[in-house]
């Protein structure tokens, strides 16, 4: 984190900090630059591996604690923010359904109110009409708010003929115990900060935005660990104590932009999706109360890694590449037949991947005293058919460690590209 | 939050630091010394009024950062911890009940269990047999855990000859709507941390070491803002959006000890209690919806202060003392007579005062739409009937609040004073 306040590099031309906002006043004095510096500060924090590439954050001022609140990350760009900034140590899921009366008309005006307070909140601004204060003193530390449209959006607004193939339903695992009414929706939203006052004002702003217009069918609280918390940034923990999020494709690789996001020339139904993803969304609930009766041994051996630092099984450090061939002295594979990381590696998937974006969950205990806990599991991909979906139906067979999972919910969300100043999100679908 | 590194006193003995702890090096590398030094640096994080006396913060090394992890509150002392320190980031509350084979003896041997593990928990240590490994890398984080006994403990450990008369069940109120199900229970804990990973290992390993002899009743999660998120330290705000907190009884006032703590020089059956205090815990929702619909100026009116800076209606800033006798100039007086801290102040309540130090809490939406969010409102005292039930019997009746709030949930528990090394929590009590 002390790396936030080393570089010393001039704001850019393109860089958010040009339009100074008229909001609170460290925001504008104290703010990270532009899209890399946002997400490779944000990086930083979270330890992330997608933000790496060219990060740089540029800061004034003496105080580097309040980087947490002051780091802004911009919202108008070529792809939507909160796929590439790590995540946030808090963040809320939220579906919304469309009202009977709400047609294509309402919802664009929607996604426009909420395109236009989102760019306000990220930027530390108030939204014009705002009086719920709750966000008030703090920066936007970090905010991002991203909004996709799921399967069940283009029926109700006439717009069936531009629904994309890679919206089709995920087919059925073996371990899912799904509650439809957690699941899908028309409209999903994922909003994260670094501070919960700033993610709760953010999640009120868009329910009250969408009145009339759309109402909440569910929504989800999430963290990970707090900035800080930690001597070094590193990568975070889950609650089941897994170093978790070391091996997901880097900004840096060639093919990470094809994986990742929807190419631009994409001709026919789907043009619209140019610079967007698809976000599957699951709840995982962990059974933890079983998990933690593995030994340690056990434990690693599920997942092909260790847990004190990340370390994969077959020697190394947390960084060190996997090597699923390797065999021990005892002549059993390092790195167990059905290990997580082996059944899960684009190695084993002929080349699927997917950017794990998730965050942990925590809503009290059941009536058996098990705790509702696990992972609000997000993937980001250009095809789900080239990412989620393979891979979960092969873990869903062969994963030592789905016995200590229940997939709760599902959601598939196609999230389009990020809009330019004067746009709002979706406006090439809903007016193209 | 720069202050943290502005002190540069010595550690001194007795401090907590004297133990060099084998846990991660980092926390005994950089830590914040003794407990008027961690109650101010949790001071300048939260911005409570409580911990303004005699700060003192000491760190070594050059990332102030890190001070977010490695800031460690001491264990043992004459108070238990989480009542002088301000509120920290996240929260966790719990009770349990005994089981039925639970007697006195189980009941101390669990409090032996879960005392050694605070002990080491509060200092960064991992405590013995702990694999769960949740909160590995992260220092204490300001970690505090609070133990207190509801009015049935006593019964089920034949000590009802020692329960205090404050634990006299509260009186019902009109704005009452409790659960049973998630109000009062044998045993409370109270465990805050900076980071949402460290608070809920320390659940997680609670709940484990009372297997066999507790079983948990009911369990809520609060937050407050996240350290760094304001430019400059402040006091936070809830999800009402206002500052809260203002007006707490401050450790520098003459009255504080006796207002909060049970004297020592307790004779009969409660002097087990030397050193302790009551808790009042109420879960209360916020009818945020009807809330929102009122304007600024109403807001303001209800409770007497400006919503911005938390400033009082009849004039001056936040820290300003309220002139409940102020007329403005259309004859009306400032601060209006159901003002939500005139009928609260000590001052319209012959003195009666308690130590506010509560979370919001936020568990996603009700079927209606509206938020099931609010205050997990925690008081303490040294007599609930100097305290929280005067004043509750006055807001009940006449406060303008209280249109807007459902109290929920309540608890009633003795918090025994802390422990010296070597002895446990509630030892007094339960071998006494
Ligand atoms: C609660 C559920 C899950 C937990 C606790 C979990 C945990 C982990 C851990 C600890 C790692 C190793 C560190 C890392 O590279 O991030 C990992 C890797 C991975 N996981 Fe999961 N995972 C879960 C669910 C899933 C699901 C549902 C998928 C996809 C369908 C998935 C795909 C992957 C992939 C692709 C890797 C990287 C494998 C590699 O190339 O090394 N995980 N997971
Ligand atoms: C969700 C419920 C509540 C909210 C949102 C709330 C909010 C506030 C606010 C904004 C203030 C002014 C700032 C300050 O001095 O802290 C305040 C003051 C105060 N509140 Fe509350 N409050 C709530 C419930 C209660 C309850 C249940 C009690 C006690 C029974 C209480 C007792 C007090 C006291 C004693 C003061 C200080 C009054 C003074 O001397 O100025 N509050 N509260």
């Amino acid at each position: 984190m002390a790396d936030k306040t080393d570089t010393t590099s001039e704001p850019k031309p393109g860089d958010a900090s040009r339009n100074t906002p008229p909001g609170p006043a460290h925001v504008s004095r104290r703010r990270l630059l532009g899209t890399a510096g946002a997400a490779g500060a944000a990086a930083l924090v979270a330890g992330g591996a997608a933000g790496a590439a060219g990060a740089e954050a540029v800061r004034e001022g003496p105080d580097p604690l309040s980087s947490v609140g002051s780091a802004a990350v911009p919202f108008h760009g070529p792809h939507q923010s909160g796929i590439l900034q790590p995540a946030q140590a808090h963040a809320h899921l939220a579906a919304f359904d469309l009202m009977p009366t709400a047609d294509r008309k309402a919802a664009a005006a929607l996604m426009r109110r909420w395109s236009d307070a989102t760019a306000d909140m990220m930027d530390g601004r108030t939204p014009q009409g705002d009086e719920l204060g709750v966000a008030l003193d703090a920066g936007p530390s970090s905010l991002t708010i991203t909004f996709g449209f799921g399967r069940t959006f283009f029926d109700r607004t006439g717009l069936a003929a531009k629904r994309p193939d890679a919206l089709e339903p995920l087919p059925a695992f073996t371990a899912d115990a799904l509650d439809p009414k957690r699941s899908e929706g028309d409209l999903w939203v994922q909003i994260g900060a670094d501070d919960t006052l700033v993610t709760f004002h953010a999640l009120r702003m868009l329910q009250k935005l969408a009145a009339g217009t759309a109402r909440m069918r569910w929504q989800m609280n999430g963290f990970n660990r707090t900035p800080g918390a930690t001597e070094q940034p590193m990568t975070g923990r889950n609650l089941m104590g897994q170093i978790d999020g070391t091996n997901n494709p880097k900004q840096s690789d060639a093919n990470f932009n094809t994986r990742i996001f929807v190419p631009d020339d994409r001709n026919g139904a789907d043009g619209w999706m140019a610079g967007g993803s698809y976000a599957v969304v699951r709840r995982i609930r962990m059974l933890l109360d079983t998990w933690d009766n593995l030994s340690l041994d056990q434990q690693e051996k599920v997942i092909g890694r260790r847990k004190s630092d990340g370390a994969p099984l077959s020697g190394g450090q947390e960084t060190t590449r996997a090597d699923l061939n390797k065999v021990g002295s005892d002549g059993a594979l390092a790195i167990a037949g059905d290990a997580h990381i082996r059944v899960a590696s684009p190695a084993t998937n002929r080349g699927a991947a997917m950017l794990r974006r998730a965050f942990n969950y925590h809503d009290g205990f059941r009536d058996d005293g098990a705790p509702d806990a696990g992972l609000l599991f997000v993937a980001w991909q250009a095809d789900p058919l080239k990412g989620f979906t393979p891979v979960q139906r092969k873990l869903d067979r062969g994963d030592g460690l789905s016995r200590f999972l229940r997939h709760e919910s599902s959601g598939l969300f196609a999230v389009p590209g990020g809009c330019e100043r004067g746009e709002y999100v979706g406006q090439r679908l809903l007016e193209g």
